[in-house]
């Protein structure tokens, strides 16, 4: 299959933006991929890695006639990208991210687009719990959601291209609007890495000296949560200072049910514990159905 | 190897119970392995399944002539199965059980045990989000910890020969005292499962008509969760219930602390995030370290 863009510039070459590189690569997907990333660190590990034609540290350079570029950073870090490059991009050209919150990266991106570059906003729905430019790999996406929230004025057929360019890449792609999925995200995502690590920070504080007490029997439940709150602190600090609103709302129902529960514990009402048990055991079951679990 | 006993009684035959029973046939523990549980139906599926020599529904009499008794119901049922069971038990049989609790169960149980008979409680953690007499299989116990909590006054003779048959079945045997391990356990096992509960219970009640939405993307985190959630609902009531001060201990120590994380959300405090995220990491890395993960 002919490549689908000539160049390709990733900006950030850590999990996603390595996985996207060696996968676009291994697909032919664009003639050259290159990336630049602000640590000369990284980009020497990118470049030992191969990971990319080149990776460079300065970030607008690496956008010059890019035909598609795809922002990888933290979304704390996506407007200040976006105005660092945008005298790069050339009319014509797709500007795209991977970030988890949508609306925020939104606010910050569009007002550095220039006229004639077409902005298209995208998450996929996957990572693992290490990060770096060595923990990408190709696979990362296959069979995995990716999300395309097109901006309500954008161009059609740019958002196409992106939706396409992640189906090549393995995902299967779904389209929606920036608000609903930062509320959406804010359920199957930014509440459970919360929770997760809050709960790891508790049981840690807890164990006191007879920590590795507590590590030794993890394997009772609290090892899930472990691999959970091992994700990038850069990244998830960025996600819930920027989905804010969503998550607060969320919290403070979870919070509701919490305490619920907790009364029900204190007060012996095995009822009400048993009815909700059987109710989320019915909801894995649903997930299994949908071949998601 | 010689059978180390020459009858072994299981009563309650679910995932544990039918789990041991097939792991302790396979290893030739004892010469005749029977259950006994009170529904006639799961009595059916377990002969049906060939997991004992026979499954019956009088608790009492499969305890005849037992040298080994293992009570494998919710922790719940175990003061009034002890009591049924109790003038059944021979003179130097041991007796012991798998709940998740120990201090509420040790209460339940020891008043019942006869003089001569010795009562050795233990609990291996292990299990599955599958219950009943078809989810057992035998690896179940294969390197996962077991926990013997003997009583100060008990047999240490019997003690050990519970421990050594947790390891013939595959698993790796510490004691511990009882109140140390309903903490410990509220910790690694009790709190993540009350969480798991909750924010599924949550979530589900969020995504109302789009449900389906939130299945999909459940990979985000979210499915983690769901596993840990789909456990069986009569025995986690009954942890809970009969955890209840170590639960609702740990339960305000979590709560303190997310709240502390909802406020550096609202606040848009990142380095206090950060720095929690970064110690989690670090809790990962020595898990795997020790080669829980």
């Amino acid at each position: 299959m002919a490549p689908m863009f000539d160049k390709l510039a990733l900006i950030g070459i850590g999990l996603i933006g390595a996985s996207i590189a060696l996968k676009a690569r291994r697909e032919g997907l664009a003639r050259r991929i290159v990336a630049a990333t602000r640590r000369q660190e990284t980009a020497d590990t990118a470049n030992k890695l191969k990971l990319v034609d080149h990776c460079g540290t300065d970030l607008a350079a690496a956008c010059e006639d890019a035909d598609l570029v795809i922002v990888c950073t933290p979304v704390g870090a996506c407007g200040e990208v976006a105005k660092i490059i945008a005298p790069k991009l050339k009319s014509g050209a797709i500007l795209s991210e991977v970030g988890s919150v949508k609306q925020a990266v939104i606010r910050d991106m569009q007002p550095h687009v220039p006229a004639g570059v077409h902005f298209v906003p995208a998450h996929p729905i996957a990572g693992t719990e290490h990060s770096g430019p060595e923990a990408g790999f190709p696979e990362l996406f296959e069979g995995r959601w990716a999300i395309v929230t097109p901006l309500p004025d954008g161009d059609g057929v740019a958002a196409e291209k992106v939706a396409e360019f992640w189906r090549r890449l393995g995902s299967m792609v779904e389209f929606m609007a920036p608000d609903w999925h930062d509320k959406v995200l804010g359920i199957v995502s930014h509440l459970p890495h919360l929770i997760a690590y809050t709960i790891v920070g508790t049981a840690d504080d807890m164990a006191g000296e007879r920590r590795s007490e507590v590590i030794k029997f993890a394997a009772g439940g609290f090892r899930d949560f472990t691999r959970i709150a091992a994700s990038d602190p850069t990244m998830w600090r960025d996600v819930f200072l920027n989905n804010r609103d969503a998550v607060l709302e969320i919290l403070g129902r979870f919070q509701e049910d919490l305490f619920y529960l907790q009364r029900a514990i204190r007060w012996g009402e095995g009822d009400k514990l048993f009815e909700l048990f059987t109710r989320t055991r019915a909801i894995r079951r649903a997930l299994i159905d949908m071949k998601q679990a």
